[in-house]
C-alpha cells in the first residue's frame, strides 16, 4: 500500500483552462475587468480602515485597443502587486487572492461588497490571448514595479520595470483564432452586456463633445469641442440606493438604460432589498404585457456585485415573474450547479419567495394607494397575477386582495365585492351563485347583450389562463361555478324557480324538432326546443361548458390534455325558441321547400353570432341577402 | 529578472473541479460512461490488431446503485490498469489517457472512433461525490488488481486488492448534497438522455421476462420467468449503418426511438454520411409541421461518437432546418467556444452548408421519385422549405426544382409550370403576369370564387411567412408581382384591354358616390365607383396589396417594422359596383332614411365578407335578419 498526493500536471492545465474552464470565450474580459475591480474596492476598504495610506482619489478602469500591436489592456489604479505578490497570487493558479483578503479582513470586508476569485479569472485571458504581460506597482510604500510575462506556456519571466503610477495594467497579446477582441465594436459590445452597471467607472475609446459657449458670446462664435473621458458605465445604479432617493422619473430613466430599445415606461416598478436571510437588491419592472404569454426579449438580468451574469433566471425567479423587467443582484445565488439542484437550493427557494412575497406586498399596497389607476392598468398586468394566482399558492392566498375581475361593462371588481353584488341576482334555484363570464366582447356579444338583459354581470376574462384560474377559483371557492355566456341559454345557465309558459302544446313542440332536425341534417348541432320569451332570438347556438373549458385548456397546456379532448369534436346546441313569432310561421308554413329555406337561413344567422358562417355558406348567405336587398 | 514555472495549486483545484468544470453536475455519469467505452473499445482495439492477446468477448458496461452504502458504480470489462498506470493516468490530474494512446496507435485508431479525456473527466466524479474508489485489473499479463481511494483532498491511497474479472469498476461515495443521484430514476434518466445510443451496452438494473413455453406443453403449464439483463441503449442506432443496410422501416423505428413520445410516423428522412473535409454521420427526419413555426419539442439532437451532447444545434444547423428533427453526429464539432466563434469557424459553416445541400438534393428526388407522394406531404413541410428559400441563398437558387405552388382548387405547381400555365389569362395590358392568391380559403372564400369564376387560378399560400418569400420571388423573378384576391376588384387586379360599359352617367354616379359617403360616414372605407358586371356584388370590400403585406410582414418580424406599420389604421376600400340593379334602386329611392338603411345594409353584408361585422354591428343585423325572416 502506498500513499500520496495528486500532482495536477501543469502542462496540461493551460490547454485545458483554455477548452474547458468557460464555453464562452468572451467571458475573460468580465473577469479582468472584476480584478481590476477588486484591486480598486479592496484599496478603497483598506484606505477607510486606515491601512493603506494613500489618497485613493477618483479611480476608474482604463481599457484600450492597440489594433497594430494587437494587443487589448485593461488598466486600473487600485492595490498593484509587489513581485513578491506576483509570486503567490499569478504564478500559483488557482490560488484565490479574494478568499485570503477576506479570510483577513472578514467583517469590515463583508460590508464593502468584495468578491473576485483571483488567479483562476486571471487565466482566462489565455483563452484569447497568445502571450499576457503584467505591469504592476503596488500601493505600498517604496514598492518597485514588476513586469510579469508568459506565452500560455508554464514558464514565466519576471523583472522590474518602470511604471510610476499605482496599479495593475494587463496587456492581452491577441491570438490570432480570436482578432475579434481587437474590433471596437465588439469589445463595447462586452462591456455594455457585462459592466454596464460596474462599481468602479471604465473609460473606452475618447468622445468628443461640445463645451457651451460663454454666456454673451457673438452670434457667430463657434463652439469649442474636446476631448473627454468616454465613461461607459453607470457604478450607482438604482437598484443600489435606497427607495427614499428616487423618484419615479428616476426608476424609469433606469429602466431605459436597462432597455434602451424599450420607448414605453413601465407601468409601475418593485425595488427589492434584504440583507437576511440572504443578500438580494434589485428594481423590477411591469412592462404593458397585455395577453402576450410568449413576450420574452427584455428579460430579468442578474448581477453579482453589479457584474451582469446572465438573463437565463429560471429557478431563481418564479415562473410567473419571468415576464417581468428589471434587474436582480444577489452575491448568494450559486451561478455553477445544475438546474436541477438550484431548484432545490434552499437559499434559492427562500430568495424566490421573498421575491413572490415581495410582488403581493406591492399588489396590495398599488391597489390601496390609487384604485383608479391599478384597475386602468389590470388589462396590461392580469397575466403576471393570473398566472401567479395558479402557479403559486401563497401568492393567490393574497390575492383576494388585489386581483380584479373586470366585466364587460368596464367594472373592476375584488372577488368579495363582486360575489356580494351578484349574490342577490346571479344565484340559481340550487343555492349555487353562477358567476358568467366572456372571453371575448366582441364575438360574445349577443350572448353578452341577452345576459345584460335580465340584468347580470357577465365578466371580461380574456387571457389564455384564464380555464385554468377558473378551475382553480372553483374549487377553492365556496357555492360558485363559472359559466361562459354563450354556453346555454342565458335561463338554463342560472335556472330560477319561475313559471315557464308554453305557446305550443307538445304534439307541435315533436313536429317543429322534427322539421329542423330533417333540414339541418348536421351532426355537429343538437336540437333543443326551450320555452323562452317570445323576443328572445328564435335560433341560438350555445357550446357547453365543459367540454369546451377542456378544450381551451388543452390548448394552453393544461390537464385537458389527459381526457384525450384533442380529436374530440365541435359540438353545439341549436336551441329553439318555441316561444318566438319565428316557431309559429314555421310550423304553419306548408312548402316544405321554403320551410328547409327559413330553418337554414335562421341557422346560418345562429351560426354568425357563434363565428361559424365560413367560406361558401357565407358567400352564399351574402349573394341571397344582397339578392333579397332589391 | 527571474523566471520559473507557473505552479498549479493542487489544493485548490478540487473545489476549482466541482465549482467551475462543468456547470452541469449530471455531466459526471456521462464523463465516467465515455471513460468506461473507452477503456473497452480501446481493449478491441488492440485485439485487433495483434497487441492484446485476451478474448475481448462481449463486454458490458455496468450500472449499480446500492443505496444502504451510499454508493453508486460504473464497472466495465475493457482495458484495465495496473498499479502504475493508475499512478499515470489517475494521479496526474488533466493527463489525457487517451491523447498518448492516440498518439501512439495514431492511424489504426482513428478508425475505431476512439475519443475520451481521461483524467479530466474521472475527476468529475468529485462533483457528486465525497469519496471516489478504483477497483481496477489490467489486461495485461499477470496485471495484479489495485484499489485506488481518494476524498476529494490531494491524498490518495493505492493498494493491492482481489478482482478476479478485468476491467475497472468506479465507486462512487455520492456526497449528502447530491443524494438524487442514488434514484433509480434520476440514473435512468440520465443513462436514456446521454448514452441511449452509446457504443458498448450499459446493463442497469433488472428486468424479468417471461420465457416462452416449450411446445406441446400442457394447457395448465406454468411460465417460467427469469430475470435478465436490463441493457438500456442500442449501441448500433440506425446512423451508424449504410442506408443501404435500412428499410423505411428501419428508419421509423429509430424515429421512435428517438422520440417515444411522437406517435405519428415523419413524413420522411435524410441519411447524411460524409468523411471529408469532415466527420458527420446523422439522420434528419421531416415531422408534420403544418404552418406551426413555434414547435421545438423535440428538437435535433447532437452526439459525438454516439455520446449525447446537446441539443441546442444553432449555429452548426442552418436556422430553417431547426424545426426538423433526428441526430447529427460529428467529432468536428467544436462545442466548448462561444457561439459566435461557432458560427464564424470555417468547418461549422461546410458542416452546415452540406447539410442544406444535402435536404434540397432530397427534395428533388423526392419530388422526382413519387410527385404524387410529395404533393400530399407538401402542406407539412412547406414551412421548412419556404423558410429555407427565404433565408438560404443557395437553397433558394434550387428551390425551382422542388418547392411547391399549390392553389385553392388543390392543384400543385412547380413555379415554371405554374408560369406557363397563368401567362395566357393573367397577364395584364402592361404584359405583366399577376399571380393571384389567398392566405385563408375560408376567409377569403367569396373573392376566390371571383378571381375563379374569370377562369383565373388562386394560389393558397397560408403560411406565415409568406409575405417574406413573396417579397423574394417578386424581386428575383422577372415580370411577376403578387396580389391577394382581395386587395381589389379582381378586374382590376388584372387589367385588360377591355371596354367598359356604364350603365350610369357621370352625374348619377357622383350622386350615388355622395350618397353612400354621407350614410356610411366612416374614414376606414374609400368609396370607389367601379363599372363592373352587372351581376358582381353591389358592395365589396377590399384592402390595397402594398399596406396589407407590410402589416403581414411586420406580424411574422419583417422589415416592415421600419416602415412605422404598427400605428397604422386599417383602411379599406368600399368597391361600389355602379351597373348593379341594387345601384339603379338606390338612385331611384327617395326616402331618406330608407336609402341610408339599404346602403347600411349592403355595408354590413360587405363587411361579412371581409370578416368586419363584429359586436354590436353584428348582433344588429342578425337581430334585423330575424325580424326580416317572419
Amino acid at each position: 500500500m502506498s500513499t500520496g498526493s495528486i500532482n495536477v500536471s501543469v502542462e496540461n492545465i493551460f490547454p485545458l483552462i483554455k477548452k474547458f474552464l468557460y464555453s464562452d470565450h468572451e467571458i475573460f474580459l468580465r473577469e479582468l475587468i472584476s480584478n481590476a475591480t477588486d484591486a480598486t474596492t479592496k484599496l478603497k476598504h483598506l484606505t477607510v480602515i486606515g491601512e493603506a495610506k494613500v489618497d485613493y482619489g477618483n479611480p476608474i478602469i482604463e481599457v484600450k485597443i492597440d489594433k497594430e500591436a494587437k494587443t487589448l489592456s485593461i488598466k486600473d489604479q487600485g492595490l498593484g502587486m509587489t513581485g513578491e505578490e506576483v509570486e503567490k497570487y499569478i504564478n500559483q493558479v488557482a490560488f484565490s487572492g479574494a478568499e485570503e483578503f477576506l479570510e483577513k479582513y472578514k467583517d469590515s470586508a463583508k460590508d464593502a461588497g468584495i468578491i473576485g476569485h483571483f488567479g483562476l479569472g486571471f487565466y482566462s485571458a489565455f483563452m484569447v490571448a497568445e502571450k499576457v504581460e503584467i505591469f504592476t506597482k503596488s500601493y505600498k510604500e517604496d514598492s518597485k514595479a514588476v513586469r510579469w510575462i508568459c506565452d500560455g506556456s508554464p514558464e514565466y519571466t519576471l523583472e522590474e520595470t518602470e511604471k510610476s503610477d499605482r496599479g495593475t495594467e494587463i496587456v492581452l497579446h491577441i491570438a490570432e483564432d480570436s482578432l475579434e477582441f481587437l474590433e471596437e465594436s465588439k469589445i463595447r459590445e462586452l462591456l455594455t452586456k457585462y459592466n454596464k452597471f460596474n462599481q468602479i467607472p471604465i473609460k473606452f475609446g475618447m468622445k468628443t463633445e461640445t463645451l457651451p459657449l460663454p454666456e454673451g458670446s457673438a452670434e457667430d462664435a463657434k463652439a469649442e469641442t474636446v476631448e473627454v473621458d468616454n465613461i461607459i458605465n453607470n457604478p450607482t445604479p438604482a437598484w443600489t440606493k435606497a427607495p427614499s432617493e428616487l423618484k419615479a422619473e428616476d426608476y424609469n430613466n433606469f429602466y431605459r438604460e436597462l432597455y434602451p430599445m424599450q420607448f414605453e415606461d413601465p407601468l409601475f416598478h418593485i425595488h427589492l432589498n434584504v440583507d437576511y436571510p440572504f443578500n438580494l437588491t434589485g428594481v423590477l419592472f411591469f412592462p404593458k404585457l397585455a395577453n402576450n404569454l410568449n413576450i420574452e426579449k427584455d428579460k430579468i438580468q442578474l448581477y453579482q456585485n453589479q457584474v451582469f451574469v446572465t438573463d437565463e433566471v429560471k429557478g431563481i425567479v418564479p415562473d410567473f415573474l419571468m415576464l417581468l423587467r428589471g434587474v436582480i443582484d444577489s452575491p448568494d445565488i450559486p451561478l455553477n450547479v445544475s438546474r436541477s439542484y438550484l431548484q432545490a437550493d434552499g437559499a434559492v427557494k427562500k430568495i424566490s419567495s421573498y421575491i413572490t412575497k415581495k410582488v403581493a406586498d406591492k399588489m396590495v399596497s398599488l391597489f390601496n394607494e390609487n384604485r383608479e389607476d391599478y384597475q386602468q392598468k389590470w388589462n396590461d398586468i392580469k397575466i403576471v397575477i393570473e398566472y401567479g394566482m395558479i402557479s403559486e399558492d401563497k401568492f393567490y392566498e393574497k390575492s383576494d386582495k388585489f386581483a380584479l375581475y373586470p366585466t364587460t361593462e368596464g367594472q373592476y371588481y375584488l372577488w368579495n365585492e363582486l360575489v356580494e353584488k351578484i349574490k342577490p341576482t346571479q344565484t340559481d334555484k340550487d343555492g349555487k351563485t353562477v358567476i358568467l363570464y366572456a372571453t371575448n366582447a366582441d364575438e360574445q356579444h349577443s350572448y353578452i347583450a341577452s345576459a345584460r338583459d335580465k340584468g347580470y354581470e357577465v365578466l371580461l376574462l380574456d387571457s389564455p389562463i384564464v380555464p385554468h384560474l377558473i378551475q382553480k377559483l372553483e374549487s377553492s371557492k365556496e357555492n360558485v361555478s363559472f359559466a361562459r355566456v354563450d354556453a346555454d341559454h342565458i335561463n338554463n345557465l342560472i335556472k330560477k324557480d319561475e313559471p315557464v309558459i308554453s305557446k305550443l302544446n307538445e304534439t307541435d313542440k315533436e313536429t317543429l324538432k322534427k322539421n329542423i332536425e330533417e333540414s339541418i341534417n348536421d351532426q355537429k348541432f343538437t336540437v333543443q326546443l326551450e320555452d323562452l320569451d317570445s323576443t328572445d332570438a328564435p335560433f341560438t347556438l350555445t357550446q357547453p361548458e365543459f367540454i369546451r373549458r377542456m378544450k381551451d385548456m388543452q390548448a394552453t397546456g393544461g390537464g385537458g390534455g389527459m381526457f384525450g379532448m384533442g380529436g374530440f369534436p365541435e359540438m353545439y346546441n341549436l336551441v329553439v325558441n318555441s316561444n318566438s313569432d319565428f316557431a309559429g310561421e314555421l310550423l304553419k308554413k306548408e312548402n316544405a321547400e321554403e320551410k328547409t329555406a327559413m330553418i337554414n337561413q335562421a341557422l346560418d344567422l345562429a351560426k354568425l353570432s357563434q363565428n361559424l358562417l365560413k367560406g361558401k355558406e357565407l358567400t352564399d348567405f351574402i349573394k341571397r341577402s344582397f339578392e333579397s336587398l332589391k
